[in-house]
């Protein structure tokens, strides 16, 4: 028995996100069903992030056990030719027999597109959030800085969601802006932490506009975290903008 | 009567290219039925290029004649909600009544892009060419160098396309190299040209990754040229990896 550690990319625009539900398309079960027809065996893959439905990846973490005398680096190249093209395995490798994808100590990099100007590109549609004006980027990033640190992130927390503590590290927040065509900019919003409550970046990003658009300075960051309260932030983001970049174990 | 130029992006992927075909979906296609409903007259747009099956662009340009009040500059955002998300009018303006944009003066330039690594990454799959092996970028550039100047381009032109001459005048080719994910990484070629032949750029960046590969030295491009028969230049590298960036008018 081995455990198999994989680094999965895809385009979640028609997924109802990662984890398993019945009777619609998620990237779990398209894994699970592809890998046992193709290793002969009964695999569950056990996902480092549960993204949400429309989420993309670049580089989410899945692990499985397996008996398959297929070498762990070639398992990649075995599958691929077998999953849909909106998913792919970037890698394959053998990992400790306790490695756990969720329980080891990470990092995880978000990043968030976001398309401004008249209309939204239709080749930006698939990847960006489209807002017609244009925010001021000095001031979202320092409305970013004021995220970056270990606090209660409780008003960054979709409301109901189950968690022990609402206490989160974000370690670095960058705002970059590049021009696509004259009158069209593309903002890509980048969050690294050691872990994200549900909905946090995008509730982050949804925050950083706000300050962008002039509604709150940027300080004001800091009483909405010490407000512990949703009702407090930004406006969740759409998913579609959000791509989970890579994730790296510590 | 006025005439109104537009500034078109689509994805192409859908699509069987710009030119009106019977029973096929096309941009030009599209493009007619869409302005007539919406501004009630029999409109027939005429294109700069008429993009292949699958080609994007971010700035093609179309003319049409009409009587509508609509200002000129507001049509794009009467007509945008009613296209598919995949076209959009990018911008909307009067013209002289005798601009022709196929017979102006003008400055094309096209981007094609390739993404390397062992899989075709899902987000990349829409608009990039997929080779597993990394060409030589700073051989691609030498070899686009001798592609530079007016040249008779015959040897870059889709076998028994109809034209005058094969004399055009390439401005300039550049390539980038960007890292996607580690070992994965995207190569940008811009080419820029006062016109292009039928396939010419998709024919020229399949003759840059021979030089890349090492299969010709860069200067092998001078002979290719010289040569003036299309079996001696690369392949016609595929549809999806091109887009027209934009058109400027001298």
């Amino acid at each position: 028995m081995k455990r198999i550690k994989l680094t999965v990319a895809y385009d979640g625009t028609v997924y109802c996100g990662w984890q398993i539900q019945p009777q619609v398309p998620t990237i779990e079960s398209v894994l699970n069903d592809t890998l046992s027809r193709i290793l002969r065996e009964d695999i569950q893959v056990i996902g480092a992030s549960r993204t949400d439905a429309g989420v993309h990846a670049l580089g989410n973490v899945a692990v499985f056990d397996t008996e398959t005398p297929i070498p762990p680096d070639r398992i990649s190249y075995a599958v691929n030719p077998h999953l849909p093209d909106d998913i792919r395995i970037i890698s394959s490798c053998q990992a400790a027999d306790d490695f756990h994808p969720r329980f080891c100590d990470s990092r995880k990099t978000y990043e968030y597109r976001i398309q401004t100007g008249p209309s939204l590109l239709p080749t930006s549609r698939r990847y960006s959030h489209w807002l017609p004006g244009r925010p001021d980027i000095a001031a979202m990033q320092e409305a970013g800085a004021y995220i970056v640190g270990t606090h209660d992130f409780k008003s960054f927390c979709a409301a109901g969601a189950q968690v022990k503590t609402t206490v989160r590290t974000v370690l670095s927040v960058d705002v970059e802006e590049g021009e696509l065509l004259p009158g069209f900019h593309e903002i890509l919003i980048r969050v690294s932490g050691e872990g994200f409550l549900y909905n946090m970046v995008r509730i982050i990003v949804g925050t950083m506009l706000k300050a962008g658009f002039g509604v709150w300075p940027p300080e004001h960051v800091k009483t909405i975290i010490e407000g512990r309260d949703r009702t407090l932030a930004g406006e969740t983001v759409p998913a579609r903008g959000l791509c989970l970049k890579g994730i790296e174990y510590l």
